[in-house]
Protein backbone atom coordinates (compact mmCIF):
# COMPACT_ATOMS: atom_id res chain seq x y z
CA UNK A 1 0.00 0.00 0.00
CA UNK A 2 0.89 3.39 -1.30
CA UNK A 3 -1.22 5.19 0.64
CA UNK A 4 1.08 7.47 2.32
CA UNK A 5 3.30 8.27 -1.09
CA UNK A 6 0.25 9.05 -2.86
CA UNK A 7 -0.38 11.88 0.00
CA UNK A 8 2.80 13.20 -0.05
CA UNK A 9 2.13 13.76 -3.63
CA UNK A 10 -0.71 15.63 -3.46
CA UNK A 11 0.75 17.39 -0.72
CA UNK A 12 4.06 18.33 -3.13
CA UNK A 13 1.07 19.45 -5.71
CA UNK A 14 -1.12 21.39 -3.36
CA UNK A 15 2.41 23.55 -1.87
CA UNK A 16 3.36 24.07 -5.46
CA UNK A 17 0.07 25.18 -6.65
CA UNK A 18 -0.20 27.50 -3.61
CA UNK A 19 3.00 28.86 -4.93
CA UNK A 20 1.81 29.55 -8.62
CA UNK A 21 -1.26 31.15 -6.88
CA UNK A 22 1.05 33.49 -5.46
CA UNK A 23 2.89 34.23 -8.46
CA UNK A 24 -0.65 34.98 -10.17
CA UNK A 25 -1.32 37.47 -7.44
CA UNK A 26 1.88 38.84 -6.96
CA UNK A 27 1.70 40.03 -10.63
CA UNK A 28 -2.38 40.82 -10.65
CA UNK A 29 -3.03 38.29 -12.88
CA UNK A 30 -6.16 35.91 -12.84
CA UNK A 31 -5.87 32.58 -13.51
CA UNK A 32 -8.70 30.18 -13.80
CA UNK A 33 -8.58 26.11 -15.06
CA UNK A 34 -10.68 25.17 -17.57
CA UNK A 35 -11.91 21.74 -17.55
CA UNK A 36 -14.51 19.31 -19.65
CA UNK A 37 -14.94 16.37 -21.69
CA UNK A 38 -12.69 16.26 -24.49
CA UNK A 39 -14.84 17.67 -27.10
CA UNK A 40 -17.27 19.84 -25.51
CA UNK A 41 -15.85 23.52 -26.67
CA UNK A 42 -13.30 24.80 -24.25
CA UNK A 43 -11.07 25.42 -26.82
CA UNK A 44 -13.95 27.37 -29.58
CA UNK A 45 -15.40 28.72 -25.73
CA UNK A 46 -11.96 30.99 -25.55
CA UNK A 47 -11.55 32.00 -28.98
CA UNK A 48 -15.20 33.55 -28.24
CA UNK A 49 -14.32 34.50 -24.69
CA UNK A 50 -11.29 36.74 -25.88
CA UNK A 51 -12.48 37.97 -29.34
CA UNK A 52 -15.00 39.36 -26.22
CA UNK A 53 -12.64 40.51 -23.73
CA UNK A 54 -10.79 42.01 -26.97
CA UNK A 55 -13.99 43.80 -28.47
CA UNK A 56 -14.47 45.88 -25.33
CA UNK A 57 -11.61 47.88 -26.11
CA UNK A 58 -10.64 46.80 -29.86
CA UNK A 59 -7.53 45.68 -28.55
CA UNK A 60 -5.60 43.35 -26.06
CA UNK A 61 -4.73 45.80 -23.40
CA UNK A 62 -6.16 46.16 -19.81
CA UNK A 63 -9.20 49.08 -19.52
CA UNK A 64 -12.74 48.74 -18.15
CA UNK A 65 -13.82 45.34 -18.93
CA UNK A 66 -10.59 44.42 -20.91
CA UNK A 67 -8.28 41.51 -19.84
CA UNK A 68 -4.85 40.58 -21.96
CA UNK A 69 -5.08 36.84 -22.08
CA UNK A 70 -2.59 34.04 -22.42
CA UNK A 71 -3.08 30.50 -22.17
CA UNK A 72 -1.61 27.22 -21.43
CA UNK A 73 -2.68 24.26 -23.53
CA UNK A 74 -2.98 20.82 -21.90
CA UNK A 75 -3.06 17.86 -24.01
CA UNK A 76 -2.11 14.28 -24.58
CA UNK A 77 -0.54 15.14 -27.77
CA UNK A 78 0.10 17.57 -30.58
CA UNK A 79 -0.46 20.98 -30.57
CA UNK A 80 -3.73 21.51 -32.34
CA UNK A 81 -5.59 23.69 -29.76
CA UNK A 82 -2.12 25.75 -29.19
CA UNK A 83 -2.10 27.07 -32.84
CA UNK A 84 -6.18 27.65 -32.71
CA UNK A 85 -5.36 30.42 -29.92
CA UNK A 86 -1.69 31.22 -31.47
CA UNK A 87 -3.56 32.05 -34.32
CA UNK A 88 -5.76 35.00 -32.06
CA UNK A 89 -1.73 36.65 -31.20
CA UNK A 90 -2.82 35.36 -27.58
CA UNK A 91 0.36 34.10 -25.80
CA UNK A 92 0.00 30.62 -25.21
CA UNK A 93 2.12 27.81 -24.12
CA UNK A 94 1.57 23.91 -25.19
CA UNK A 95 2.46 21.47 -22.51
CA UNK A 96 2.28 17.40 -23.74
CA UNK A 97 1.57 15.31 -21.18
CA UNK A 98 2.67 12.16 -23.16
CA UNK A 99 -0.10 10.10 -21.67
CA UNK A 100 -1.26 11.76 -18.37
CA UNK A 101 -4.74 12.40 -18.03
CA UNK A 102 -4.62 15.70 -16.01
CA UNK A 103 -1.96 18.21 -15.78
CA UNK A 104 -0.78 19.30 -12.03
CA UNK A 105 1.15 22.22 -10.68
CA UNK A 106 4.70 21.11 -11.28
CA UNK A 107 3.57 21.11 -15.03
CA UNK A 108 2.17 25.00 -14.56
CA UNK A 109 5.29 25.79 -12.41
CA UNK A 110 7.57 24.63 -15.38
CA UNK A 111 4.89 26.05 -18.20
CA UNK A 112 4.24 29.28 -16.75
CA UNK A 113 8.20 30.30 -16.77
CA UNK A 114 8.38 30.83 -20.63
CA UNK A 115 5.34 33.25 -20.21
CA UNK A 116 5.24 37.40 -19.51
CA UNK A 117 3.10 38.00 -16.42
CA UNK A 118 3.74 41.86 -16.72
CA UNK A 119 1.94 41.61 -19.76
CA UNK A 120 -1.21 39.79 -19.36
CA UNK A 121 -4.35 40.00 -16.69
CA UNK A 122 -5.54 36.63 -17.36
CA UNK A 123 -3.95 32.94 -17.57
CA UNK A 124 -6.43 30.45 -18.71
CA UNK A 125 -5.37 26.75 -18.18
CA UNK A 126 -7.34 24.63 -20.82
CA UNK A 127 -6.63 21.50 -18.50
CA UNK A 128 -6.73 17.70 -20.88
CA UNK A 129 -10.08 17.07 -21.68
CA UNK A 130 -11.58 14.64 -18.78
CA UNK A 131 -13.92 15.31 -16.79
CA UNK A 132 -12.94 12.81 -13.66
CA UNK A 133 -8.81 12.71 -13.39
CA UNK A 134 -8.87 16.91 -13.69
CA UNK A 135 -11.12 17.16 -10.33
CA UNK A 136 -8.37 16.41 -7.85
CA UNK A 137 -5.82 18.45 -8.54
CA UNK A 138 -4.91 22.26 -7.81
CA UNK A 139 -3.05 24.18 -10.25
CA UNK A 140 -2.77 27.23 -8.38
CA UNK A 141 -5.77 29.06 -10.44
CA UNK A 142 -8.45 31.41 -8.78
CA UNK A 143 -11.38 29.68 -10.17
CA UNK A 144 -11.95 26.74 -12.11
CA UNK A 145 -14.85 26.29 -14.61
CA UNK A 146 -16.64 23.08 -15.74
CA UNK A 147 -17.57 22.73 -19.24
CA UNK A 148 -20.90 20.70 -20.35
CA UNK A 149 -21.82 20.71 -23.75
CA UNK A 150 -25.56 20.10 -24.37
CA UNK A 151 -24.53 17.38 -26.93
CA UNK A 152 -23.18 15.69 -23.73
CA UNK A 153 -26.95 15.47 -21.95
CA UNK A 154 -28.09 16.36 -19.13
CA UNK A 155 -27.04 13.76 -17.14
CA UNK A 156 -23.87 14.47 -16.54
CA UNK A 157 -23.80 16.54 -12.99
CA UNK A 158 -25.10 13.38 -11.28
CA UNK A 159 -22.15 11.07 -13.29
CA UNK A 160 -19.32 13.08 -12.65
CA UNK A 161 -20.49 15.03 -9.62
CA UNK A 162 -16.91 15.76 -8.10
CA UNK A 163 -15.81 17.91 -11.15
CA UNK A 164 -18.95 20.00 -11.01
CA UNK A 165 -18.69 20.40 -6.95
CA UNK A 166 -15.42 21.64 -6.82
CA UNK A 167 -15.68 24.54 -9.57
CA UNK A 168 -16.70 27.71 -9.43
CA UNK A 169 -18.54 28.75 -12.47
CA UNK A 170 -20.52 26.03 -14.71
CA UNK A 171 -20.43 26.71 -18.39
CA UNK A 172 -22.99 24.79 -21.02
CA UNK A 173 -21.86 24.99 -24.12
CA UNK A 174 -23.24 24.28 -27.67
CA UNK A 175 -26.95 25.51 -26.43
CA UNK A 176 -27.60 26.74 -30.36
CA UNK A 177 -27.75 22.31 -30.54
CA UNK A 178 -30.15 22.09 -27.85
CA UNK A 179 -33.51 21.79 -30.12
CA UNK A 180 -31.93 18.63 -31.76
CA UNK A 181 -31.26 16.82 -28.77
CA UNK A 182 -32.81 15.76 -25.50
CA UNK A 183 -30.95 17.75 -23.19
CA UNK A 184 -33.04 19.21 -20.70
CA UNK A 185 -31.30 22.76 -19.13
CA UNK A 186 -33.96 22.69 -16.18
CA UNK A 187 -32.46 19.12 -14.98
CA UNK A 188 -29.00 20.23 -15.34
CA UNK A 189 -29.13 23.72 -13.20
CA UNK A 190 -31.26 21.97 -10.74
CA UNK A 191 -28.54 18.68 -10.43
CA UNK A 192 -25.69 21.29 -10.58
CA UNK A 193 -27.29 23.75 -7.28
CA UNK A 194 -28.01 20.66 -5.25
CA UNK A 195 -24.06 20.05 -5.39
CA UNK A 196 -23.33 23.25 -5.41
CA UNK A 197 -25.89 25.78 -4.51
CA UNK A 198 -24.42 29.21 -5.24
CA UNK A 199 -22.85 28.38 -8.46
CA UNK A 200 -23.36 30.45 -11.36
CA UNK A 201 -24.34 28.23 -14.65
CA UNK A 202 -23.81 30.05 -18.16
CA UNK A 203 -25.46 28.83 -21.07
CA UNK A 204 -23.61 29.56 -24.19
CA UNK A 205 -23.21 29.06 -27.94
CA UNK A 206 -19.93 30.07 -28.61
CA UNK A 207 -20.17 30.00 -32.32
CA UNK A 208 -23.28 31.85 -32.14
CA UNK A 209 -22.05 34.04 -29.40
CA UNK A 210 -25.56 33.59 -27.15
CA UNK A 211 -24.35 34.04 -23.26
CA UNK A 212 -20.46 35.17 -24.38
CA UNK A 213 -21.05 38.81 -22.77
CA UNK A 214 -22.46 37.21 -19.62
CA UNK A 215 -19.31 34.71 -19.23
CA UNK A 216 -16.63 37.84 -19.90
CA UNK A 217 -18.36 40.23 -17.52
CA UNK A 218 -18.05 37.32 -14.98
CA UNK A 219 -14.18 36.51 -15.66
CA UNK A 220 -13.77 40.17 -15.65
CA UNK A 221 -15.69 40.92 -11.99
CA UNK A 222 -13.50 37.85 -11.34
CA UNK A 223 -10.42 39.61 -11.89
CA UNK A 224 -11.49 42.69 -9.76
CA UNK A 225 -12.34 40.37 -7.14
CA UNK A 226 -8.84 38.96 -6.78
CA UNK A 227 -7.22 42.53 -6.97
CA UNK A 228 -9.17 43.68 -4.72
CA UNK A 229 -8.41 40.61 -2.25
CA UNK A 230 -4.98 40.95 -2.75
CA UNK A 231 -4.81 44.78 -1.47
CA UNK A 232 -6.87 44.15 1.35
CA UNK B 1 10.07 6.55 -7.40
CA UNK B 2 7.07 3.71 -7.13
CA UNK B 3 7.58 2.37 -10.73
CA UNK B 4 8.04 -1.32 -9.67
CA UNK B 5 5.09 -1.52 -7.79
CA UNK B 6 2.90 0.36 -10.80
CA UNK B 7 4.32 -2.20 -12.97
CA UNK B 8 3.59 -5.00 -10.75
CA UNK B 9 -0.17 -3.39 -10.14
CA UNK B 10 -0.51 -3.30 -14.15
CA UNK B 11 0.71 -7.15 -14.18
CA UNK B 12 -1.74 -7.74 -11.74
CA UNK B 13 -4.85 -6.28 -13.62
CA UNK B 14 -3.31 -8.27 -17.05
CA UNK B 15 -3.10 -11.38 -15.17
CA UNK B 16 -6.73 -11.18 -13.69
CA UNK B 17 -7.64 -9.73 -17.37
CA UNK B 18 -6.53 -13.20 -19.06
CA UNK B 19 -8.76 -14.89 -16.34
CA UNK B 20 -11.82 -13.16 -17.04
CA UNK B 21 -11.11 -13.51 -20.90
CA UNK B 22 -10.98 -17.58 -20.22
CA UNK B 23 -13.88 -17.58 -18.25
CA UNK B 24 -16.11 -15.87 -21.34
CA UNK B 25 -14.22 -18.46 -23.68
CA UNK B 26 -15.15 -20.87 -21.80
CA UNK B 27 -18.91 -20.05 -21.74
CA UNK B 28 -18.67 -19.09 -25.55
CA UNK B 29 -19.41 -15.16 -24.12
CA UNK B 30 -17.50 -12.46 -26.56
CA UNK B 31 -16.62 -9.61 -23.55
CA UNK B 32 -16.91 -5.97 -25.69
CA UNK B 33 -15.22 -3.22 -23.57
CA UNK B 34 -17.17 -0.19 -24.90
CA UNK B 35 -14.98 2.66 -24.51
CA UNK B 36 -15.28 6.96 -25.01
CA UNK B 37 -15.84 10.69 -23.79
CA UNK B 38 -18.86 11.32 -21.64
CA UNK B 39 -21.52 12.03 -23.72
CA UNK B 40 -20.52 10.58 -26.60
CA UNK B 41 -23.34 7.75 -26.53
CA UNK B 42 -22.41 4.50 -25.23
CA UNK B 43 -25.60 3.73 -23.71
CA UNK B 44 -27.58 5.01 -26.31
CA UNK B 45 -25.46 2.82 -28.74
CA UNK B 46 -26.22 0.14 -26.58
CA UNK B 47 -30.25 0.48 -26.69
CA UNK B 48 -30.01 0.73 -30.62
CA UNK B 49 -27.54 -2.57 -30.90
CA UNK B 50 -29.87 -4.53 -28.53
CA UNK B 51 -32.60 -3.64 -30.47
CA UNK B 52 -31.08 -4.64 -33.25
CA UNK B 53 -30.07 -8.21 -32.20
CA UNK B 54 -33.25 -9.07 -30.56
CA UNK B 55 -35.18 -8.33 -34.18
CA UNK B 56 -33.17 -10.70 -35.90
CA UNK B 57 -35.65 -13.16 -33.93
CA UNK B 58 -37.78 -11.37 -32.15
CA UNK B 59 -36.34 -12.20 -29.14
CA UNK B 60 -33.34 -12.47 -26.84
CA UNK B 61 -32.23 -15.75 -27.44
CA UNK B 62 -29.55 -17.23 -29.52
CA UNK B 63 -29.91 -17.74 -33.18
CA UNK B 64 -28.60 -16.88 -36.53
CA UNK B 65 -27.19 -13.10 -36.02
CA UNK B 66 -28.92 -13.15 -32.45
CA UNK B 67 -27.22 -12.56 -29.19
CA UNK B 68 -28.26 -12.71 -25.70
CA UNK B 69 -26.25 -9.54 -24.66
CA UNK B 70 -25.79 -8.31 -20.71
CA UNK B 71 -23.79 -4.95 -19.24
CA UNK B 72 -21.97 -4.08 -17.13
CA UNK B 73 -21.93 -0.47 -16.45
CA UNK B 74 -18.91 1.64 -14.84
CA UNK B 75 -19.88 5.19 -13.80
CA UNK B 76 -18.32 7.18 -10.97
CA UNK B 77 -21.34 7.53 -9.02
CA UNK B 78 -25.02 6.65 -10.04
CA UNK B 79 -26.65 3.88 -11.84
CA UNK B 80 -28.69 5.97 -14.92
CA UNK B 81 -27.02 4.04 -17.46
CA UNK B 82 -27.43 0.61 -15.36
CA UNK B 83 -31.75 1.54 -15.50
CA UNK B 84 -31.60 2.45 -19.04
CA UNK B 85 -29.84 -1.15 -19.80
CA UNK B 86 -32.29 -3.16 -17.46
CA UNK B 87 -35.59 -1.22 -19.05
CA UNK B 88 -34.81 -3.19 -21.50
CA UNK B 89 -35.01 -6.66 -19.96
CA UNK B 90 -30.90 -7.18 -20.32
CA UNK B 91 -29.26 -8.37 -17.11
CA UNK B 92 -26.80 -5.67 -15.93
CA UNK B 93 -24.64 -4.70 -13.17
CA UNK B 94 -23.44 -1.35 -11.80
CA UNK B 95 -20.04 -1.11 -11.17
CA UNK B 96 -19.85 2.47 -8.92
CA UNK B 97 -15.72 3.27 -9.11
CA UNK B 98 -16.35 5.83 -6.12
CA UNK B 99 -13.92 7.89 -8.32
CA UNK B 100 -11.98 5.82 -10.11
CA UNK B 101 -11.70 6.90 -13.71
CA UNK B 102 -11.20 3.73 -15.54
CA UNK B 103 -12.50 0.24 -14.81
CA UNK B 104 -10.26 -2.45 -13.94
CA UNK B 105 -9.96 -6.11 -14.18
CA UNK B 106 -10.29 -6.73 -10.14
CA UNK B 107 -13.51 -4.73 -10.76
CA UNK B 108 -14.84 -6.89 -14.03
CA UNK B 109 -13.66 -9.83 -11.87
CA UNK B 110 -16.09 -9.13 -8.74
CA UNK B 111 -18.79 -7.68 -10.95
CA UNK B 112 -19.06 -10.68 -13.03
CA UNK B 113 -19.94 -12.91 -10.08
CA UNK B 114 -23.18 -11.89 -10.38
CA UNK B 115 -23.84 -13.07 -14.02
CA UNK B 116 -24.92 -16.30 -15.59
CA UNK B 117 -22.48 -16.61 -18.17
CA UNK B 118 -25.16 -19.91 -19.35
CA UNK B 119 -27.78 -17.36 -20.33
CA UNK B 120 -25.80 -14.84 -22.44
CA UNK B 121 -23.64 -14.98 -25.89
CA UNK B 122 -22.31 -10.59 -25.12
CA UNK B 123 -21.15 -9.05 -22.43
CA UNK B 124 -20.64 -5.36 -22.98
CA UNK B 125 -18.92 -3.52 -20.28
CA UNK B 126 -19.21 0.28 -20.82
CA UNK B 127 -16.14 1.68 -19.26
CA UNK B 128 -16.29 5.22 -16.90
CA UNK B 129 -16.67 7.81 -19.52
CA UNK B 130 -12.96 8.64 -20.05
CA UNK B 131 -10.44 9.04 -23.46
CA UNK B 132 -7.77 8.91 -21.51
CA UNK B 133 -7.45 6.36 -18.44
CA UNK B 134 -9.20 3.80 -20.45
CA UNK B 135 -6.68 3.02 -22.38
CA UNK B 136 -4.44 1.51 -20.20
CA UNK B 137 -6.11 -1.25 -19.21
CA UNK B 138 -7.32 -4.73 -20.17
CA UNK B 139 -10.52 -5.95 -18.76
CA UNK B 140 -10.84 -9.50 -19.94
CA UNK B 141 -12.79 -8.25 -23.08
CA UNK B 142 -12.02 -9.47 -26.33
CA UNK B 143 -12.68 -6.15 -28.62
CA UNK B 144 -12.47 -3.08 -27.73
CA UNK B 145 -14.60 -0.24 -29.45
CA UNK B 146 -13.85 3.33 -29.06
CA UNK B 147 -16.77 5.10 -29.44
CA UNK B 148 -16.28 9.35 -30.59
CA UNK B 149 -19.64 11.40 -31.15
CA UNK B 150 -19.45 13.94 -34.55
CA UNK B 151 -20.08 16.90 -31.98
CA UNK B 152 -16.88 16.37 -29.92
CA UNK B 153 -14.92 17.42 -33.02
CA UNK B 154 -12.78 15.87 -35.67
CA UNK B 155 -9.23 16.77 -34.17
CA UNK B 156 -9.61 14.01 -31.68
CA UNK B 157 -7.91 11.15 -32.74
CA UNK B 158 -5.07 13.15 -32.96
CA UNK B 159 -5.32 14.60 -29.26
CA UNK B 160 -6.28 11.62 -27.85
CA UNK B 161 -4.28 8.95 -30.06
CA UNK B 162 -3.97 6.05 -27.73
CA UNK B 163 -7.07 4.92 -27.09
CA UNK B 164 -7.80 4.72 -30.84
CA UNK B 165 -4.81 3.11 -31.55
CA UNK B 166 -5.25 -0.17 -29.54
CA UNK B 167 -8.78 -0.40 -30.33
CA UNK B 168 -10.54 -2.89 -32.66
CA UNK B 169 -13.44 -0.68 -34.17
CA UNK B 170 -14.65 3.05 -34.20
CA UNK B 171 -18.25 3.73 -33.81
CA UNK B 172 -18.37 7.48 -34.82
CA UNK B 173 -21.78 8.42 -33.23
CA UNK B 174 -24.75 11.12 -33.58
CA UNK B 175 -23.85 11.42 -37.43
CA UNK B 176 -27.81 12.82 -38.10
CA UNK B 177 -26.15 16.38 -36.32
CA UNK B 178 -22.96 16.05 -38.56
CA UNK B 179 -24.74 18.96 -40.94
CA UNK B 180 -24.81 21.30 -37.89
CA UNK B 181 -21.34 20.96 -37.06
CA UNK B 182 -17.98 21.71 -38.80
CA UNK B 183 -17.34 17.66 -38.40
CA UNK B 184 -15.06 16.67 -41.20
CA UNK B 185 -15.40 12.14 -41.42
CA UNK B 186 -12.78 12.51 -44.13
CA UNK B 187 -10.02 13.64 -41.36
CA UNK B 188 -11.42 11.34 -39.03
CA UNK B 189 -11.02 8.27 -41.13
CA UNK B 190 -7.75 9.36 -42.29
CA UNK B 191 -6.10 9.77 -38.90
CA UNK B 192 -7.67 6.20 -37.48
CA UNK B 193 -5.81 4.35 -40.57
CA UNK B 194 -2.86 6.15 -39.99
CA UNK B 195 -2.72 5.24 -36.31
CA UNK B 196 -4.83 1.72 -37.32
CA UNK B 197 -4.89 0.88 -40.78
CA UNK B 198 -6.81 -1.91 -40.54
CA UNK B 199 -9.39 -0.71 -38.02
CA UNK B 200 -13.24 -0.69 -39.26
CA UNK B 201 -14.73 2.63 -38.80
CA UNK B 202 -18.81 2.65 -38.21
CA UNK B 203 -20.47 5.79 -38.41
CA UNK B 204 -24.14 5.85 -37.21
CA UNK B 205 -27.13 7.80 -34.91
CA UNK B 206 -28.68 5.55 -32.59
CA UNK B 207 -31.53 7.77 -32.51
CA UNK B 208 -32.19 7.56 -36.30
CA UNK B 209 -30.82 3.66 -37.01
CA UNK B 210 -27.90 4.60 -39.23
CA UNK B 211 -25.11 1.66 -39.43
CA UNK B 212 -26.76 -0.46 -36.89
CA UNK B 213 -27.48 -3.11 -38.96
CA UNK B 214 -23.57 -2.83 -40.02
CA UNK B 215 -22.30 -2.89 -36.31
CA UNK B 216 -24.37 -5.55 -35.18
CA UNK B 217 -23.07 -7.58 -37.97
CA UNK B 218 -19.71 -7.14 -36.94
CA UNK B 219 -20.13 -7.95 -33.37
CA UNK B 220 -21.98 -11.30 -34.19
CA UNK B 221 -18.87 -11.70 -36.36
CA UNK B 222 -17.11 -11.32 -33.92
CA UNK B 223 -18.73 -13.79 -31.72
CA UNK B 224 -18.54 -16.66 -34.42
CA UNK B 225 -14.87 -15.55 -34.67
CA UNK B 226 -13.94 -16.27 -31.37
CA UNK B 227 -16.22 -18.79 -31.06
CA UNK B 228 -14.06 -20.81 -33.99
CA UNK B 229 -10.75 -19.58 -32.04
CA UNK B 230 -12.07 -21.70 -28.84
CA UNK B 231 -12.83 -24.39 -30.61
CA UNK B 232 -9.83 -24.57 -32.93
Amino acid sequence: MKIVAAKKLLKANDQLATENRAKLDAAGVLGVNLVGSPGCGKTTLLEALFARLRSATGALRPASGALRPAVIEGDIAGSIDAERIAALGVPVVQINTDGACHLDAVMIAAATDDLDYGSIDLLVIENVGNLVCTAGFDLGEHVRIAVLSVTEGDDKIVKYPAIFQGSDAVVITKVDLTPLTNFQADRVLGDVRRLNPEIPVFQVSALKGDGIAELAQWVVDQHARAQDARKS
